[in-house]
């Protein structure tokens, strides 16, 4: 008799097996009791006539901790094709609370606020863990890329002394009697990084006290984080997103096809070649097809992103598309612009799905270039003196972008509220749990 | 004529190649002018007599960004056994400024204050960077071995909306007019994730509001942390700590062959099985060895730790030593107390070389032992209640650690302060850079 997860019972069939986990569901359809042990990784069925096998259960409530023993037999109706019988059931930790709402159901029924109040137990929902896995899948498969092509993992502080890229949206902290701020991006010191490995990238928590609640932002989450040296410009930043984007992609149809498939995922069509588009030209196609005049806008809208995800998935076959030269007036002072035409940039954003998924683009790397740039913006040198120092002392051209993990996730799996993809969701009006 | 990196030139020899990177040395001995470049990865030694050939670097400085192509040659003498010859220079980026320091000795003249102002240009100092790659390889590794063991990753937020452990040395933060803090550790989330995935990891920032300013804290740093169900006690979680430590050495001893041997690194007797000792038993030892009588000490002080670290190496051959059963008075309220003997905990300390590397046990996992532990602790109920959710519907018998990731590469490599193992560290005088 040994211990096994649920998700290896299928392959004992005939052996006297034991699992752990929690009681995930337990019916009596006439003499039968059909108990559902949930573990970390699955669900498993048992079935007896035997009202001595689940005396122990009497009185508990669904998630009590048990351990259950029985022999695997095939039933090709159970979930999974197999079930255990001849039970014996030892109960671990008994739950004698009812749950606020069932959280054994396909769908659950509560709204999503109630769900986040009560996401310690609601994220056991297996449909929800689901996504939580896709999630790790995604980071995994994210610095298995980049380790390959010979990125250096790095972790930069999270406590600064100024704000990253301007002095709005950000969280203060009161620090020994000064004051300091959370970093709303690794930015600077991905950078700065670049001096030392040459390619680095990062994972790891930004925030952005941006006070406006929309079901596309939370005020905390996971930024997965590149730059590298020695690019041509910033095709050469989209180049490698594009791979990294279709091997995390190859690894998630791997490794998490049974999420993919109980998530009813429909993987993205990612072409060898995303295909881009001009800022001006997406513009002026949004003027001639939508009748939108948008062309004096400084950036697009979420209608705009959309129209141009239909047209990338007709057009090109791709759920990806590059848009490509955003002006510099509604870029960070550090973008590289174009030098055929420095009104626009050397920037990108890549839209999956008609939704803007990463931001990234070529960076100045030449010291005057930086000093040029910040009394350009009006900004201050005190605040960037330690950034400064790395531009000063040799930086090759470089470029590299941001990826939202949680939104990353939201697109792949077609979700409404980038709340629903995150673990614990921080907005204007939660901090908890 | 290919670009490659400096480690891959002595696999051309008789090639025309080409490097990019940063000017580290230019040396002119007699006629003959020795040009060192650095890209992410090491360094390679050019020599030219022709003057012309050197010529674009005149007026620059160390660290201009530079392109060589050149003919390998193999040379005994120089770095790697080879050396670039017929060399053409292209300068990518120049520098004009004087480093505040040389970067481009073995070992740096700073002091670590002056080093760590200057940490932008100063860690790209081979020796410097090698204890970050170091670090790297320690992440890797770690999420490797418990990916391996059926453990999920998790990023829990690190803003709370009350303190972790206690009210103390907790960071404040205004979070759009109410306070929130920042997470001292991702404790609470890693137990509550339990009851989704059994097993968890998580590596983070996490923020620490010590006043102090010692060579072993610092106020912010990244930790490796791990919770998993279904152990028996706190020896279940000693066992999978041991195999993961032997697995993170086994996997540095590999891939990072050549950063050990540059940092002069001896990689640390680890048998299969740690030895271990019991507190009381550790005191006793104390007291009767060296005569000091801590028997009625809460805690055993850092000289204590080296004397045991002594102990274990030389009666165990062990560079590892667990010091089991801490009294529960200094243990946070979630520790499970040792049922043989409740004074004591199922809780304990890995030391590394005589200094505590891992703090960790088994927790509480009964809904009504949670209760009494807070009313024992005059804890009020009401900042714990999503925690208590979900230990009211059904925790399996838990436990995990947490391991400083920086002093692990601290103590692994000999380094007298934590700082030179840290990126950009914070402490009570430094917020930059």
């Amino acid at each position: 008799m040994s211990l096994i997860r649920t998700t290896q019972v299928h392959a004992h069939v005939g052996a006297r097996v034991t699992v752990h986990g929690w009681l995930h569901n337990w019916r009596q359809v006439g003499k039968l009791n059909f108990v559902i042990v949930r573990d970390g990784y699955g669900i498993t069925q048992a079935v007896t006539e035997d009202a001595a096998a689940v005396a122990a259960l009497h009185g508990l409530q669904h998630e009590t901790v048990i351990e259950l023993t029985g022999t695997v037999v095939a039933e090709a109706q159970a979930p999974g094709g197999v079930e255990l019988r001849d039970l014996a059931i030892r109960v671990v930790t008994p739950v004698t609370d009812v749950l606020p709402f069932p959280i054994n159901k396909a769908l659950l029924k509560a709204t999503l606020d109630v769900f986040l109040d009560h996401a310690t137990v609601a994220l056991r929902n297996p449909h929800r863990r689901n996504l939580l896995r896709l999630s790790a899948g995604v980071l995994a498969a994210f610095r298995e890329f980049l380790t390959g092509e010979g990125f250096t993992e790095i972790q930069s502080p999270k406590l600064v002394a100024s704000a990253t890229e301007s002095g709005a949206n950000v969280f203060a902290v009161d620090y020994f009697g000064t004051q300091a701020y959370l970093a709303q991006s690794p930015q600077f010191y991905k950078q700065i990084m670049v001096g030392v490995f040459e390619r680095v990238f990062e994972v790891g928590p930004v925030f952005r006290a941006e006070p406006h609640d929309t079901t596309r932002h939370v005020n905390e989450y996971v930024s997965l984080d590149v730059e590298f040296g020695f690019i041509e410009n910033h095709f050469t930043v989209m180049a490698l997103l594009t791979r990294l984007v279709r091997h995390i992609l190859a690894r998630l149809a791997e490794r998490h096809a049974l999420e993919l498939e109980l998530l009813g995922v429909t993987l993205p069509l990612a072409p060898a070649t995303f295909p881009h588009i001009h800022f001006r030209d997406a513009q002026q196609w949004i003027f001639e097809t939508h009748g939108d005049d948008c062309r004096n806008e400084p950036d697009l809208a979420p209608q705009h992103e959309r129209w141009l995800g239909e047209w990338a998935r007709e057009k090109f076959n791709s759920d990806f598309l590059f848009v490509v030269g955003y002006p510099m007036s509604k870029r960070p002072f550090y973008t590289h612009p174009d030098p055929a035409d420095p009104k626009y940039s050397n920037s990108f954003d890549l839209l999956f799905r008609g939704t803007e998924l990463v931001t990234g683009g070529q960076r100045l790397h030449r010291y005057p270039d930086y000093l040029a740039a910040l009394a350009r913006a009006k900004y201050p040198v005190e605040p960037f003196t330690t950034y400064l120092e790395a531009m000063k002392f040799g930086m090759p051209p470089h470029g590299g972008f941001a990826i939202g993990s949680e939104r990353f996730v939201m697109q792949l799996c077609g979700l409404r509220n980038l709340r629903e993809a995150t673990l614990f969701p921080r907005d204007t009006h939660r901090l908890t749990p």
